[in-house]
Parts: C-alpha cells; structure tokens; sequence
C-alpha cells in the first residue's frame, strides 16, 4: 500500500522529506556510527542536535531573548498542572472556555486556587470565540487554547487583558503561522501536531515567569528546573527532539518560513471550506470569523450518511476522518504537514461522494 | 564510518537488528500507508501496537494479573516525586542510599513526608551494598535502587522488610534479568538502558497501591489516571513505545528470554571483570558481591592515563567510556545491546593500551 492522506487531528501527518531523512539516518546518525536514539545526552553530537533545535525555533518563530524554550515531556495535560503550580503566586486565574481542553485546563487549574471561566462557548457547542467582557485585573495568569482541536474554533484576536500574562494551549495550531511571543506569558504544546512525534512538548517562557513554584511542586514540575539546565535535567526524549529539528528545517528550508506556511495553510483550508459552503449534503460546523486553519469539523446532518463517508473514505485511502469521538460527524486535520494535493483529492472525493448519495 | 561500540549510561546501545527494522519501517509502517510516528493513539494499528508491548513485558517479565503496566513519560525522576504522591500515606517511607539516584529520589521524597534513609554506602563511595540493620515497620514503602548506574553496585539480594512494598527503581537493569516481580510494590524505569528510546518511563504497580493519590497530586502524577486509561489518558509517546516493543520481540525471539539475557549477560560482564581482576593497570572500583552486570567503572589510578584511554578508545570506535561527569575514570556500560564481541574488542584494546603505556 502507498501512503495514505491521513486526516487525523494527532498524532499527525509528518513531512514525507522529514519520513526519508529520519529512515535515512536511523541506524546512523552522519559520521558518529551510531542511531541518534543511541546518543548520551551529554555528547557533543546530541548536544549540537539539541541546542541546534531550540536556536532554530527560536529564530523561525522569532522568540524574543527574554523568554525560555523549554523541551519538556508529558503532553499539554502536564502544562495544565504546571502553569497553576508555577504561575499561581496569589492564587486566582481566569479561564476561557472554548472546548474540551480548555474546560481540562480550567479543571486542573481549579486544584491548585482559584479559577474563574471568565467566558464561555459551551452554550453553542464550542462553534466560536466568545467575547470577554469581564476578568480579574489582580488575576495570575490569563489562559486560552488558541485552536481548539476537537470543535475546530480559532482565536481570530487575542483577549485584551492589559499586563495579565497569557497563558496559551497551542498544541494544534503552533507553527501554522506567525505570532507575536511578546504578547504572551506561557505559549505550551504538545508536539504531536505540527512539531514531530508525539512524547515532546514545548514550552516557551517568558524569564520573569520562572522560579515562583509553589511549595510542594514536583522538582520535575517546576520549570526552573528545566530553565537552569537547558532542559537536561534528566534525560530528555532525544529522538523525538532530534524529530522536531527535522520539521523545524522543513518549515524553514522547504517551505519558506511561517509566513509562507501560513499562505499555504490559508490556501489548503480555503479549499476545504469553499467547498463546504457550497455543499448541499456537507456543511463546516463552526461559525466562519472563528474558523480554524488546522482542524476542520464537518457533518452531512444524518449520521448513517457520516459513516457510510467515513467508511468509503478508508477505502479509498482518507483515513482519520472520524469527528472526536465525543462529538460524532467528521474532521479533517489538515496540519503544516498534510500536502495541498491531499486537500484536493479529499474534496474531489466528497464531490463524488455527494454525487452518488 | 561503520557503527561504534557505544559504552553509554543511557541513552545507550540498541540491538542493531532493531534498528534495522526500525528504519525499513520507518515511513510505511506494515500495511497501513503512514509512519508509526503518525498514527493516531486511538487507531485500531497503534492499539494492536501498545496493547501487545504491554502483553509481551507482562510474559518475559512474568508480571502476575495483580499488577498494572503504566506506560508514561518523564523518566525516573518523575517517579521519584510520584511514588510519594500516591503512597505515603501515613506520611513515613524508608530509603537506601547507594549513589546518586537513590540520593535524589530520597530527597524529592523528604519534600512530601518523613522519608528516612535507613542504609547508606556513601562512607565508601557507593562501592557496595550496606546492609539494613532496622527499618520502621510502619513505613509506607521502602524504596532501593536495585542497579546503580554511575557507581556499577547491584542489589545481590532484596532487603527482608516484611509486607512494606519495595519500590525500585530498575532503570539500568530491568529486562536484563529474570526478576520476581510480586516481591515488589512498585518497579519503574526510564527506559533509554534496556528498554528503547528515551523518552518512556514504564511502571509496573501492584493494583492495591493505586488510588490513593494525595490531595493536590496534579492528575497526570496519579498513577489511577493511567491505570484507569489503559495508558492512554493523553497521548501516549507512540514511537517510543513501540521501539521497546521491537525491543521486547528481539529479547524474546532473538535472545531467547530473560534467563539467555542474564546468562548473556554474566558472560559479558565476566569477560571484562576478569580482566580487571587480573591487570596491573586497570582496576574495577566497586566490590565483588555487588557487581554490576550493566555498568563497570574502572581506573588506572592516573587521571592522565585514564584520559589518554579514553581518547585513544574514541579513535579505535570505543565510545562513552568517560565516567559519570561527578566521578571522572572510566564506565563501560554493557547494556542488553551490547554485542559480546564489543565487550571482547574493549579487552583486547585495553590489552594493547596496557603494554604500550
């Protein structure tokens, strides 16, 4: 069998260059007669992977110098205790609810103080950003989840909240497109969408945020930590990071950087969307200023039809087209890494599909 | 360059028939049309993927029906805050002090509760196994480190301490003997020795210990949130996982279980002993009942000549044979992996080293 299009919304698509690299160089790695996977985090050539890997995010995402890239483990469910832990000094934060992982966030961060959601989507199934017409100006920490995987809502705006940092769950859409760091406290995400593998997440700090751990936090929860030891405190996972250099060249060399991923991501979910606008069988779920560019939600409103699509679309070489199974109808995760190619032939098959059902 | 003899502590040496394997199946993995790195943790291909890693530790291992297999992220010193978090409940746990790891896990454990260090083996430089003269009969766990990585002790018999669960930490010696696992509470291990890739903390947990988690343990430090999850809460590190399970096939169909492993093993580790044992310039550090069988520090007594050895190793494909950065001299760590003819080309270089020096 050839590769598949593979729709899932992560772990994800990775770059087919990326694939062939990583294959090429598995058993080993350049001139040192070993596999990266075999590598002491202490040599020189690990060392050079490593250190390689967090100049060249912090150049492609333009991270200012005040601010930390950490390479940490345990997905964004560990960020969700670890910025109360860390960030919580008077104890109050405000939440925006804008789906699933943000009401997980906004739950953890209940344990540790008090959490305030401060707005709320839920009233129209996650299909927008709410507004936020209230929130503590004597908050901590100010948290969102700038795409939400699962509903397939997007940020159009950041919140205005004044000095309050923000705290930011971006693990399904970092990467897609050009941010300004600055306007963040904490930006988090698991890697297992537009960064490599999953079993890598990515923290990017800014300085003054560091070393205020409540008394009790998990020495391995605590970001100083891993800010005074360049994230080798203990053994970091290498090859996934080694996987994440990988695709951070990949933006960088192949695609042209973030702004030009953003072009391309733009474009891949025009399609998509167009299409779904002009369906008489298929309609996108979320209101059109919230859309996201990454996950794009989609029913035919019978769920007979839904599955009988899902169905064809393994067949046919679509695979992870299945909406969460919490939600039912369909997504299509269409990541920095899923090809425009594969977008078209998604579409044209639904047009087929529309056709004969 | 064709592949090194690779002497690392961890990340370390993996059987190259693994790796092989590894890199064939790299972008396509069997007939699914992706990368193992791109499934979803949800499909049906990474179920049959996890669910048999589990199933085939739980055979080699012998791992009676009573015991969860948690596959997570973090490492040993995660572990080492998580064990208090979920069993001092009564607030009392004793340690030995053999090395540097025992140390820190004793350390992060005083930091939840009264953690007592009841043996220590720190007035000879860890260089062997003290005995337990008392321990407290109340005492929620008894925690050891069963192989000592930096200094090269092993546990040559478990402490008799009654009905309190041992935990151990077998991060540089699980898999490279058969173990009897229901005389332990808690095993668990970073799995970058013997197990695969850095990056995957397998615990192996008698049922009765779970769920007792103390208020305010962030949920992805509860041991029931895995358990409950099959291992899959959030994403699990996928490829991680399933490199230990490639690793599993190869203990089990190439090495013939864990009784041909500590066999192989005993042989390897006796070839390079017997040297030492017998040179005028070499000399092991650590005392004969407590050998490790994994890591084998050894001097010349001369900081000069051990550094000239280690460099001129570098040059003949012997690599990693610096001791640990706090000890200095030289540690040969002869994991699983570690063909026996490495072990034999080691010797005959040190042969040579010896009479032209």
């Amino acid at each position: 069998m050839s590769r598949v299009y593979n729709f899932s919304a992560g772990p994800a698509v990775l770059p087919e260059s990326v694939l062939g690299r990583a294959a090429a160089e598995l058993t080993e790695y350049q001139d040192t007669g070993q596999s990266v996977m075999e590598m002491s985090h202490r040599s020189k050539a690990y060392e050079a992977i490593i250190f390689g890997c967090e100049k060249s995010l912090r150049k492609i995402m333009s991270v200012p110098d005040n601010y930390k890239i950490l390479f940490l483990q345990g997905g964004a469910s560990s960020q969700f205790a670890m910025v109360p832990l860390n960030l919580m000094r008077s104890g109050k934060a405000d939440y925006m609810i804008t789906g699933q992982w943000a009401q997980k966030a906004f739950e953890e961060g209940s344990r540790f103080g008090t959490a305030t959601a401060v707005a709320s989507s839920k009233d129209k199934t996650f299909s927008y950003i709410p507004d936020v017409e209230k929130f503590d100006k004597d908050a901590d920490y100010f948290h969102i989840c700038s795409n939400n995987t699962i509903f397939g809502t997007r940020f159009d705006k950041l919140p205005d909240v004044g000095d309050i940092p923000i705290v930011s769950d971006m693990s399904s859409c970092i990467l897609s497109e050009p941010i300004d760091v600055s306007k963040y406290g904490v930006i988090y995400a698991g890697a297992q969408k537009n960064m490599g593998p999953a079993g890598l997440t990515v923290v990017i700090i800014r300085e003054d945020l560091i070393g205020n751990a409540r008394e009790g936090t998990p020495t391995m929860f605590n970001y100083k930590t891993h800010a005074d030891n360049q994230s080798m405190y203990n053994t970091p996972p290498t090859y996934s990071i080694y996987m994440h250099s990988l695709v951070l060249d990949w933006i960088e060399n192949e695609m042209g950087g973030l702004e030009k991923m953003k072009e391309y991501n733009q474009k891949k979910a025009a399609i998509l969307y167009d299409y779904l606008d002009n369906s008489a069988m298929f309609s996108a779920t979320v209101q059109r200023p919230f859309r996201s560019l990454m996950n794009i939600p989609f029913v035919t409103g019978r769920e007979d039809l839904d599955k009988k699509f899902i169905a064809e679309g393994v067949k046919q070489g679509f695979v992870n087209l299945g909406g969460h199974r919490s939600v039912g109808g369909m997504r299509a995760s269409i990541y920095n890494a899923m090809p425009i190619d594969g977008v078209k032939a998604l579409v044209e098959f639904m047009k087929e599909f529309e056709k004969s059902n």
